[in-house]
């Protein structure tokens, strides 16, 4: 529908539309006056995904909507604010439209906050034969899989296949990829092994597959080295210093030659920015946005970039702020006073990024975080995790269900959800 | 794959193969001795389904996990027992084999207990633009599609189309029937009349079509009149004496000779036996598998039938008994025992059923109840209602989720889940 517009309620207030119901988009929007502006939100969902505990459903320690929060809900009541559904399918910054799925609009102010997706650096077997946990279907995909291969495993006399159907490998020793193997680990030995008396559970097999020398390569030496041993102590097959090569859906091969049959990769290796259908090429870099220090988009008055998707090239950030929630939380928030600043007149002012520490957990009271110079780890780093990501979680509805869960979880280890709802077909 | 056989684990009981985890098989499976037996189970999915909450699922009150529980969860530790997915593909009786997806396999015994499917009397049309509530996929689809169709109604500028995204049209005066219109009426009393304030949300409509002159036709006079008073009192357009005769996708024809037009229709308004492939023809009647008295095949001696699918015609049932999880549990039980006294030389006994009661709800503190003389409508009767679920779902987690979920949907009303995981897409 090329033609059409978005139809609005009338108003006179400047439109500001943004793009991406992440966190860079909610918390912008919260914090934004609602009598100043119009609001228009734009998602391919109509929902927030509170990306860091997708694994969790992927492994099935939660629902989905435990994890995705509808946004409706979250601006409920909320003066001169739109959200529509929809696929961006193109812009054009000098007219200052955007084209999307269900009609185009035209904006006042535009804000790209789209996020981030899994990079494959070309690598385009890896990408149509693997599972990156970026949205819940993908955790959902993921959770079928791997107990479809598990039942298939009871179907083949083929040892080879058997072999392949019960290795599941993750690529990328990052949080997402420490969580992800750690969790498979702790499935195997609590779960699967209950659940699947005919087979030989100790056949099944987690490789975690990591390029450089270390497992969490942006947290300190106290945590690498504690992750890595925590990740060795549940069985978790470890290779560090191997690059993936290729993956045909049944093979994974290695920079060193080496294969490793399989039937599930996992992976969490590398993200670059997502940019929006059609923005122009000539205010990108490294596959981001380029901004200034205000996340205004480099040439133009009235577009701003947010979170993952942003490039603050300066020398202090050469290669821009990490991909991180906190830093797109951030950049929301700052953005709307910048907006408040200059709608009174004033001059934008610089963003600066607050480092709140990282975090990963890898098991069971088996966690590391980093805080300025403090470095905990085990159980006391895990209850800060668990506390943490709670408080994050947007709704008090969603925290209660996940306390339920996760209590549940820690009193019993029989909880997982593992049911088949949408059998996964691979990509074609 | 028609040559390969289901490999079990080697051993020399006889073996029992049940097709078919919903309450009959559960329950059967549950009573067998583990140490006289080996028992197959098969099922197309590897989730026992809590079919009368399903249109909880629908309408965003639970999620799937709260009324889905997993068939090995449930038969964890027990011995002798084998669980596949599989789609029965055919059968043969005097070679005692059951042919399946993953496989042949060879039976002492049968039981097939494949339950029910939604009846829409030869009318394709209605079949393949509407949806029944049979199965976790089928709820969630409803989910999606009720909306897609709100937000699909802000993007149009033609009346008549938004007439129709605003329409539900439920069909069919049972339980079911009145449980998802009623749940459909406070959705938009309380849900989206907040999140679509874009929307003149007095124009969306939901309609209940019966083709008799009663709600609840299998209940007492009392509870029929106060379902019909507690639907009139929530804006439920009530149809009764109005049989429906196509749907197109886009506009509902009735008998009378008028037309509603929607998107969205919801089919409850019959049920029929789900015969497995290739079942004889002649060992069945009214869309169910014949049976004597003791659930027993006729003309197969090692072949029984149970629950919606099993038609035991008598002179006292001559339409066979009601399509109920309490029959299906019962008659599940009963031929464990049978089975039981067969092994030990005795005669099987003939199965009776126990009328515990029946309910219905159709909204908060609106239910009713009859149980032999006693009839409660109201908040008592709700909280019967409440509580009799609750004690038969399966799994003590299941329940605490549950019962939070239940608990704060009664404090607020805004908890509904409304999360378009997968959109719905028409089936073709």
């Amino acid at each position: 529908m090329p033609d059409q517009k978005i139809i609005l309620p009338p108003g006179n207030l400047p439109l500001i539309v943004v793009i991406g119901a992440g966190f860079a988009g909610i918390e912008l929007v919260r914090n934004l006056p609602e009598d100043l502006f119009r609001v228009l939100l734009i998602d391919r969902n109509n929902y927030h995904t509170f990306q860091p505990l997708l694994y969790q459903v992927a492994i099935g320690g939660l629902e989905p909507d435990s994890v995705a929060y509808p946004v409706r809900k979250i601006f409920s009541g909320r003066k001169n604010f739109y959200f529509r559904i929809a696929e961006v399918t193109g812009m054009d910054l000098d007219a200052r439209t955007v084209a999307t799925s269900v009609g185009t609009v035209r904006y006042d102010m535009l804000v790209v906050a789209t996020g981030s997706q899994a990079n494959f650096f070309g690598m385009d077997d890896l990408k149509s034969n693997s599972i990156s946990l970026k949205s819940v279907t993908d955790a959902l995909d993921l959770r079928s899989l791997i107990l479809q291969n598990l039942e298939a495993s009871l179907a083949t006399t083929d040892e080879t296949e058997r072999e392949a159907l019960l290795s599941m490998v993750v690529v990328g020793g990052g949080p997402t990829g420490i969580e992800t193997a750690g969790a498979l680990a702790e499935l195997k030995k609590h779960v699967f092994r209950k659940d699947y008396p005919e087979l030989d559970i100790g056949r099944m097999k987690v490789t975690l597959v990591e390029a450089g020398p270390e497992l969490l390569a942006s947290m300190s030496a106290k945590s690498r080295k504690a992750a890595e041993h925590f990740v060795r102590g549940m069985g978790i097959h470890l290779l560090l210093n191997t690059q993936v090569k290729n993956y045909d859906g049944q093979t994974l091969s290695l920079g060193n030659g080496e294969t490793i049959p399989c039937k599930a990769v996992i992976w969490s290796a590398g993200v670059t920015g997502q940019l929006p259908a059609l923005f122009p090429s000539g205010a990108t870099e490294k596959g981001r946005i380029k901004t200034d220090e205000a996340n205004r988009v480099t040439g133009y008055e009235n577009v701003f970039a947010l979170g993952d998707v942003a490039g603050i090239f300066t020398p202090s950030t050469p290669r821009g702020y990490p991909m991180l929630a906190p830093v797109a939380k951030q950049q929301g928030k700052h953005l709307a006073k910048n907006i408040i600043r200059q709608a009174a007149g004033s001059e934008m002012t610089p963003f600066s990024y607050t480092d709140k520490g990282t975090m990963a957990t890898v098991g069971r009271a088996k966690a590391v975080l980093d805080f300025q110079k403090l470095h905990l780890h085990g159980f006391t780093a895990w209850i800060g995790w668990l506390f943490i990501h709670l408080m994050y979680l947007v709704g008090f509805r969603n925290k209660m269900i996940v306390l339920v869960n996760w209590m549940w979880n820690y009193i019993r280890y029989d909880s997982a959800i593992r049911l088949i709802i949408r059998p996964y077909k691979k990509k074609t």
